[in-house]
């Protein structure tokens, strides 16, 4: 049995958190306080933890130093340092040099290992990142840590994110054991007109080795962090990060075990479905449905297509049922398609069946439109077993807007 | 030596066009007269032909029409019929019935068998297409067959293109002796709120056999009409089609001649790029240059994944010199890409030079990138000897508010 708890990425056993200002995100002096860009996440000690990162070649000096920790330590960490307001990327061996200093003075303030310290940083490319101003916000915020900071962290990785994302569940066993999982996310906001970065940071109570950690999370991410798109671009900087305290004394020794999954996919879900909801410019969150593959890869290239496709992003954004172009994105996706037997679906109303236009039910399925979330389903026509479920969010003036700003 | 001729479709010797109204597309009462949309071509006998098609699986009726003709008449057409208003797409049987009695209905008016039709139709999809307006049409059109025809059958094959697109060209080869080619095409503009088709139809008065003809036609149509992109979407219509009558007197028999390929990208890559230059809500011409790529494919999986970025295209739109975005784009498009040897230009100005930001010359490349055709250059940095280069145009609110339309 899962059930929501509060506490976000504290909510687990063993693990405190922070969020402080030190001055990297540009203050507005209107406002009353600086803005919070820098967090900590601690563990009580090294513990199991797993990553997954940017599949962009062009990767931020934080990525690449993270992966060296990981397989330093052999998949243990104890505090994760992030910034919001400067990527850190595209900085060259400066970069390299700072995003290890920043390791170090966070492995320095939690008294651990280097190499215990994973690193994320979100914001602006190309720009350097200040080392004196992170030096003295991780002093600062290890001051601050607590089983009550995830809010904190939480505000601390936003750049131009529309809302805060976090999330936190109790999974009950049938033996009556527990353990939680919790987690705080950053979406796709701009945070100068440059890029977009997806950061997740979870923890769980759970006890896990790292290799079956690892290996949950691809799986988890895979159904979640990688299931989600706004506009198909993946920055410098994504990542996510699964610490395993152990302090709910629940082990887990197979990667496929449902509790373990279910805890994992109810906060990975949420957080990443809040990342489309929070998307530039998106008025509807929409879950894309695929069936009738004839193989798995076909399902998520159909999937993947259709919820990038302008043509359908802004149809959906307009309030049009238009299984013209739902069928086009899916012909021209690459996977087997049957055109002839294939269907489309918005919400429940049928709008083309085995190849047949219902262009008289139009009229019911703008109507199932209308809401904030909205699904639509595309049976390839193959006759095939393999399926796949996106979420993709409309597509707006407002994007444009937002993007063709002009930096400054 | 490549010069521009007047004359369209019908520059070159042994054609003749028409384009008349037969009632397909929705006549406005308050205009003067019936909007034209049906356009004939024809060639005073069967002439070599050659044909590319949509890559899209979900195929129009009169796609896989002209495809069955082409492989029975072994590559020879005298007539092309063409109508605009409605795209005979997703109608099954009924849909083949009325392509194949359209091809019938051309043969019958021009004289020839109807194997030696090509047939192709774009406009709103999934409604079924009137073949007695159809028939009508084409019996007016074929009495209408001049060698001065094709303004009135480039206009036969808008849809809502914002400008119609033609170019001919003579073509003198070093002993004297010229050819020409001619064509007309249309873009991207939408019908009715569904779908866009990029259809172009090429003549020549060379004499070359079908086999080499579609040989050199695949290769050009590679680099100008499958080199462009508004917003990666591809339809269930798309085709070009080239007939060659002969009629000058010079013969080609090598695919890879200078003349004749030179004559064929002089016409398709104007046209092409006047598609781009009218694309929904295009205000800029974007030319997309690779270079340093380790492979042929990696060059264009690179070009592709740019010239369709969404946070690309809106940076261009604002005139953001943005070289992160195109860093981010070449990264995560499965190319092979070196970070710090890799280099982008906008116009002139190098913003990114071996991985090192030249944000100091942002102003000079914000001016670059005011006028209308502006090129942005991205070098791999894989020190490989691949190039590629596409067209593409800017993304702004008016392609979201032509498309987020509701049907009527």
């Amino acid at each position: 049995m899962i059930r929501d708890i509060d506490g976000g990425v504290t909510a687990p056993a063993g693990f405190r958190a922070a969020g402080v200002a030190c001055g990297i995100k540009r203050h507005n002096p209107a406002t009353a306080s600086a803005p919070l860009d820098l967090a900590l996440i601690a563990a009580d000690h090294p513990v199991p933890a797993a990553a997954v990162f940017t599949t962009n070649k062009a990767v931020a000096a934080p990525v690449v130093v993270s992966r060296e920790h990981l397989a330093k330590s052999r998949g243990r960490a104890a505090t994760v340092v992030v910034n919001s307001g400067c990527a850190n990327a595209c900085t060259g061996e400066a970069g390299m040099s700072v995003a290890r200093d920043m390791a170090g003075a966070a492995a320095a303030a939690t008294g651990c290992a280097p190499e215990h310290v994973l690193v994320s940083s979100t914001g602006v490319i190309g720009v350097p990142l200040n080392i004196d101003k992170i030096r003295a916000g991780v002093g600062n915020a290890a001051l601050d840590l607590s089983r009550t900071g995830s809010d904190a962290a939480m505000r601390a990785i936003m750049t131009t994110d529309p809302f805060p994302k976090a999330k936190a569940v109790a999974v009950q066993l049938p033996d009556g054991r527990q353990f939680s999982v919790g987690g705080i996310a950053k979406g796709s906001g701009m945070i100068e007109p440059r890029m977009a970065t997806m950061l997740g940071f979870l923890t769980t109570d759970a006890a896990v080795a790292p290799a079956i950690l690892q290996s949950a999370l691809r799986r988890v991410a895979d159904e979640t962090f990688n299931a989600i798109t706004v506009d198909g671009e993946c920055s410098t900087n994504d990542c996510v990060f699964l610490l395993a305290s152990g302090a709910s004394g629940v082990t887990f020794d197979r990667e496929d075990d449902p509790a373990l999954l279910g805890g994992l996919r109810a906060v990975s879900g949420h957080l990443a479905k809040e990342i489309v909801r929070g998307g530039e410019g998106a008025t509807k969150l929409v879950t894309v449905e695929i069936t009738g593959a004839a193989t798995r890869d076909d399902a998520w290239l159909a999937a993947r297509t259709i919820a990038n496709s302008p043509l359908v992003k802004t149809a959906i954004h307009g309030g049009d049922p238009n299984w013209g172009r739902l069928v086009a994105a899916a012909g021209r996706s690459g996977a087997a398609f049957v055109l002839d037997r294939a269907s489309v679906a918005i919400g429940s109303v049928q709008v083309f069946v085995a190849g047949v236009p219902h262009d008289e039910r139009a009229d019911d399925a703008a109507t199932v439109m209308k809401p904030s979330e909205i699904t639509v389903a595309v049976d390839l026509g193959t006759g095939g077993p393999h399926a796949a479920t996106m979420w993709t969010c409309d597509f707006s003036a407002d994007y444009v807007r937002i993007n063709a700003e002009y930096r400054t």
